[in-house]
């Protein structure tokens, strides 16, 4: 394996989206979503495992999720985990992962990955990665995946492929990118044959990314800018601590892909979703004979038809009369509600907090 | 208080029909329903208490349930719970506790009651039964409660009222019953004005009914007829136990009531419900804004409608676009089921216990 390779796992995201099943406390990535017995997070690392060796994967997180982590990654050593003493998205956490790998390894190259995502064709994605590798190590290029789309989805981004390269089959320039299209205009997209969703997953090298930080976002690169020898040694955490909040607040495709000159994009199919909510959870799972999907519980239906129920713990629900709802039941709190409104989740378990209390968030 | 006066609550009932919350372990009249701290049944004694003194009160229920009515009901003296080694149905059970009664004291009068059923008028309700004690003390006469129906309900028995009695103001000679009638029948009953609910709620001596077991059910009368100096005995308990299993599982009021020539109805206004079901419960209890009924729990509906809400612990359930529904959530139980459907529960309890095991239950 290749030790100048490394990967960065983005894992501190809250995603109120799967309440009750997410909760503050234990946010999407670190749910069993499939009862494999292996999160989200920890399908992730397994996954790219063999294309970066173990002490080559460093973790982004908020250090409330510190010791989830520990439980689930032991494999994991500590100076590995990068605590963000504050959320900012993804673009700080992804300068602050890349200055921490250069001053290890001035000659790295980096996979960035979301933890929460779902990949299915697995040897597809190893497959990808390291061809993505081989390609960004070759020049001054970011680098990130497109998926082919199956639905005209409004909640995606989207990459437009420009022309091919030479001698990489399958990486196109990008051509644009777009953010939620409207239903209209993402069926276009999807007709055309030209345009990709975005997954956030991005390869460079180090030096590549922490050069477009420099040109496309010196507000972060200066806040992120340490005296020599502080990255990779024991002054880093106290550095962080001390400026990592003062980040702007900023994804890292607002912050550079949008912006930089160099970006390509590798066309791939590796049965990939981002799980944002319970409509891409229902779509990603196996259905049973009505047409329902029961997250591996004891579910007893009549009438029920395009249902998701998810239940922790040995127990059983009985339902009638339900079409295209979300049954989740979860610690103190049940949801039921329809499928097409779970837009409206996030805000609800606002109102949850609000009028009940963050003991049920 | 007339140290004479009885009261027989019978408490044996399974009550499936309130699953998730009523268990076999722990059937409804033992539930705190409307979560003011007392269960439908320390709700009866609690009731009865001001016309009956408390070492009057007998209580028959199955075996089973002997510890739990224990601790809900310490006041009552073990020697007056008298515990059924089978379940025959409410004909066998009230021959035993007047064959017991008339062994202590054979110038009891007594009055029968169901222990699950809410009555919200406790004034009117104890007038009632003074009045009602008053009147069969006068004579050898079987008196049942009539209710003024509020609805044409098919699930209850009617009772007609025939000539009026001298001297007893609303209380009449029965001239017909008639259990569950079709609608159309059960709406002729209400608009005549002649038909009442069969409440379940008996007066007599013990003299009488003992008097007219022995006529209209003899069965019964020779199962349980014992030596002298078996009822009121520590020899009761071995007798019951060897021979009480043998009585024919039959209903007072198909052994008894319709067969009877000497039987009256007080019509009375008490706030009655035998809470049968969810429906029931639902129109006994108070309503929300929406027209939802939040027992005791904490709900966050949207577009909601004619809903019955009943969660145990504390726990919220978010629930959108649920008209007409059931939504229970009790242990490892959870129903969401469509009031209308109600009457299928029954059948939904069996086909959980076949296929998930009796745990569930």
């Amino acid at each position: 394996m290749n030790s100048h390779r490394y990967c960065v796992i983005m894992c501190g995201g809250v995603g109120s989206r799967f309440w009750p099943f997410s909760r503050n406390d234990r946010p999407k990535q670190f749910l069993d979503f499939f009862g494999t017995g292996r999160s989200l997070l920890q399908m992730t690392v397994d996954r790219i495992s063999s294309s970066v060796t173990p002490e080559n994967i460093i973790l982004v997180t908020n250090r409330q999720y510190s010791d989830i982590i520990r439980q689930q990654l032991p494999q994991i050593k500590e100076s590995n985990i990068l605590l963000e003493p504050a959320r900012r998205n993804t673009a700080p956490c992804i300068c602050w992962a890349s200055r921490h790998i250069y001053a290890l390894d001035p000659e790295a190259s980096i996979v960035t990955l979301p933890s929460d995502h779902l990949v299915l064709k697995e040897i597809e994605f190893c497959k990808a990665i390291d061809e993505g590798f081989e390609f960004v190590e070759k020049g001054d290029r970011l680098l990130t995946l497109g998926i082919k789309p199956s639905s005209p989805n409004t909640g995606y981004g989207y990459i437009q492929q420009g022309v091919a390269t030479d001698g990489f089959p399958g990486i196109y320039k990008v051509k644009s990118f777009t953010e939620k299209p409207n239903l209209e205009m993402a069926e276009l997209f999807m007709n055309s044959g030209e345009f990709f969703w975005n997954a956030g997953i991005f390869l460079w090298t180090a030096k590549s990314i922490l050069k477009a930080f420099d040109k496309y976002s010196p507000e972060i690169a200066q806040t992120l800018d340490a005296p020599a020898s502080t990255y990779g040694t024991p002054k880093e955490p106290e550095f962080i601590n001390d400026n990592f909040q003062n980040c702007i607040n900023i994804s890292i495709d607002y912050a550079i892909m949008e912006k930089a000159d160099n970006v390509y994009v590798k066309t791939v199919d590796i049965g990939w979703s981002d799980l944002g909510a319970w409509k891409a959870l229902y779509e990603a799972s196996p259905r049973n004979g009505e047409g329902n999907v029961t997250q591996n519980c004891k579910v007893l239906t009549t009438d029920c038809e395009g249902t998701i129920f998810a239940v922790e713990g040995d127990k059983i629900i009985v339902a009638a009369g339900l079409k295209d709802y979300i049954v989740a039941d979860s610690g103190n709190a049940l949801l039921i509600y329809p499928l097409k409104d779970e837009q409206q989740i996030r805000n609800i378990v606002n109102d949850v907090k609000n009028r009940f209390g963050s003991e049920f968030v």
